[in-house]
């Protein structure tokens, strides 16, 4: 089996030879390349990579290192990981229990190169299924008065267990700017419709409404603007005057398991890079 | 081959009986039903239906009156079309040629059981395509300042012709409420997003800027409220952060052609009920 | 919420007038049609009709023995089915798991009338699971050697059961055509191919040697010739040269839920009439 | 805008460093990477790339013969094309005119950058829309007695008109290996069906007898072996039992055009890399 690989995402300013250069101190320090994507955003002149190596000897660390202080001097933010590495991970529930299965038995399945922590709900409505995945349920409850305690109760938990990435599976609260700006994590979302279409409160009925002949799911990176966040991955679905709010709902499981899962798939995989209010997924 | 049929698409107050009652009406006429379509809307209490029938001896005038009569005594809106019947089309176009080549070559491949009598522009610039097809073409210049004037001819032009259904084809002007009053028969118009998402102008620069995962392509008819119009038809296609605006125009094109191309087949076969703001489409 | 409602099926020599005759005498028993779709073989000259009615005082079960009747003097055959009977199922699996989740989790949900009876597999790999949703799971050892033997005694259990349908979820042995022939009810089961391509074994395989684009899954009715069945339901997803077999086989995996999924649902609802090879499905 | 870029496609055994290698060569000789996609058969143990860059001083065809001869030393297989190259393409057709006109179209708004120079036919059918195009059209009839002799001509024809890509638009003729052997340049087909499914003769025929769900097209090069060269691109479109093969063959026109169109333009872009009976698309 292979050993260690480290997986860089990179951008920053364009410039002449920076294909090579990246090639090139690797291949100096006796690196093999294994995948090498790279991006360039012409209007905006940003230069954007995803480049995998295994390096000498297994020398994960120290290239680490070394290649977060190499892209600095070419003027590139950076983020390195090494393929040993597995990120904890913390789904957030309500009562809907469809993406939560889903994402349990992905990870149980191997799926997933994470080890899944924690999951966090404002009820404690799901908590035998996740006793019966074998994990970890922590009620905090959340409402309109409880919620800065509710939250700040979050946070603390998260960094006791060192969460590097939140989930939002049907979570039905809006975290705040302020936990957003505390956990300074990545956090993911799935919401019920093609955004920007449908934003805010009940999308499935905005839809019916509307008469759209697609229903959608979107998965994005949760910022301090409601369902305003990079947008990471989107699917549709064929609706027809058929079908009621009730269908849309039952067709939009199936939708938002599935977008919501190649999001956290690919996030975990190191192949989304955000900038600006838009993703590169290097998939 | 088969004789005339008549289409009726008729809906109001959903009342028990109501499919035994229309089958029967057919039936004790000697007409034969070929296809038959309902669809209740259990909310609102409206009943939906597509109904085809050789009504006997060929008698289609007679029994389109008739049925017309018979369902207005339930109390139903309807409209009777005779498959014999060929609407007069007309298209409006300005620059993008696209949509009109595929609507024009449908059209001369037998596709569509229109008369394509008018195609209609504020440029000069697609004249000779039409001639190509041997279609007439019609400049009329419409500016902000002559735009009253300039509906004025086009709705001389429609009456004239004795126009049935207008097809926006990337017509790139807005048509008033006014002239939309006057006409008072059916314009398709194609919008390249996915509606209500990127409504009004430049959709592909502004889907560019959110960083979405698909674009779409809307044909709708159009109301006095920009693209807000009863949803005939949609699709989409995925796009990464490899496309640029271009290449979202390039792709979206062939969306915009086959989303209009099927929203124009069904209106022509008699599929599409309009109620509220939203359609049924018996396909 | 609606009482009891009787759906039929049924099919048969196309003949005039049919269409009304069906409803008329839904109609004079007092029966009020909910749902009515009708298809014709143009070129087979057969008639195929779903249709769905409350009938009047609730009286199913007269209803069912009459229509059964007044379609047998019609020269058609029919099924008729109320709406208060939950059939009962069993579901067959072998090690993988994915559409055995996939199943019990929509049947726990609700998204399924039916009875989940049994769970029957050739192995007891997945024992935990199916006691996780309470289901019982009967190991029935199937080889080569004993495959006559496990046969029957599967057959005796589903007999004691009455297991109205049985579900192939990735069920690793091929049933004998004796087995099918004594069973005599519906047998569904999930391909991992777009069939007819990639019929057999290894379909994910013989898929990347061939270098195709897409990939597909198909539930059809299990019949004596492998994978040769009536056609439920089929789907494909975009693969590229990137996805070695083991991404073809996690991607599969998706599809296979999918359309197992909806074939189920179909049937379970009395959507699907099968007729010479094929299937007619009133969605 | 931008000068003469240059695209190489490599392939070949798969070794230590080859990424740095061949962007440190480009950027040694003063080049610019522009693009850069590779891929690795990690069971065949092989190496495959596209890499476009801007050469020093627009030093093109230097660049394109010591390009080469590097790609050779390491042991690789390369073609390498200037961006300024347009290269000469023939269309094929018969008596079916969608996938014609489709592609004329494309080439007219300048979405392929290649020169159209001859439109090659068995049948006069489609003459006065290739003069409406202003496009050569050559009559060479081929019938079973007279295959050889049209042949040789068809070939005298690409050879005196410098023909580099011929592709066959719904060309209802099977080109013998003798043909493909003397052309030895690349010819895309159109099959109408998803492939493997459904080679050979009338395959929508093939699908309605079959009952399958989703109907297909696949482009691929052509090969000694009918309908068994390596595919370039496959789609699909859902179909029900209301589809008679009308309906198949007027759903499928779409599938072939997009499908076709899709083909040709990742071929004409370099993106196609043929090993084995697969291709590579960079796309």
């Amino acid at each position: 089996m292979p050993t260690s690989t480290l997986v860089a995402l990179l951008h920053g300013p364009d410039q002449p030879g920076i294909v090579a250069r990246v090639a090139g101190w690797i291949f100096e320090r006796g690196g093999n390349i294994l995948h090498a994507d790279q991006h360039r955003d012409m209007e905006a002149g940003i230069f954007f990579q995803r480049i995998e190596w295994q390096p000498a000897n297994g020398n994960t660390s120290a290239d680490t290192r070394a290649f977060h202080d190499f892209a600095a001097a070419l003027g590139m933010k950076s983020r390195v990981t090494s393929s040993a590495h597995r990120p904890r991970m913390a789904v957030f529930v309500s009562k809907f229990d469809h993406c939560f299965h889903d994402l349990a038995l992905r990870w149980k399945s191997g799926e997933y190169a994470c080890d899944l922590v924690a999951v966090v709900s404002n009820h404690s409505d799901l908590e035998a299924s996740a006793s019966g995945y074998g994990l970890p349920y922590h009620v905090i409850p959340v409402t309109a008065a409880t919620k800065a305690e509710g939250e700040a109760r979050q946070l603390a938990l998260l960094r006791e267990l060192d969460v590097e990435l939140v989930v939002l599976a049907r979570y039905m609260q809006v975290l705040s700017d302020d936990f957003l700006k505390k956990f300074a994590r990545p956090v993911i979302n799935i919401h019920h419709s093609f955004l920007p279409a449908f934003a805010g409160g009940r999308p499935y009925h905005q839809a019916a409404e509307r008469g759209v002949k697609l229903i959608g799911a979107t998965a994005h990176y949760a910022t301090a603007v409601l369902d305003d966040g990079p947008i990471i991955q989107q699917d549709v679905t064929r609706v027809t005057h058929r079908h009621g709010v009730e269908d849309l709902v039952r067709k939009g499981r199936d939708l938002e398991k599935i977008v919501l899962a190649q999001a956290v798939r690919w996030h975990l995989e190191n192949r989304v890079l955000v900038y600006g209010n838009k993703t590169v997924v290097f998939d």
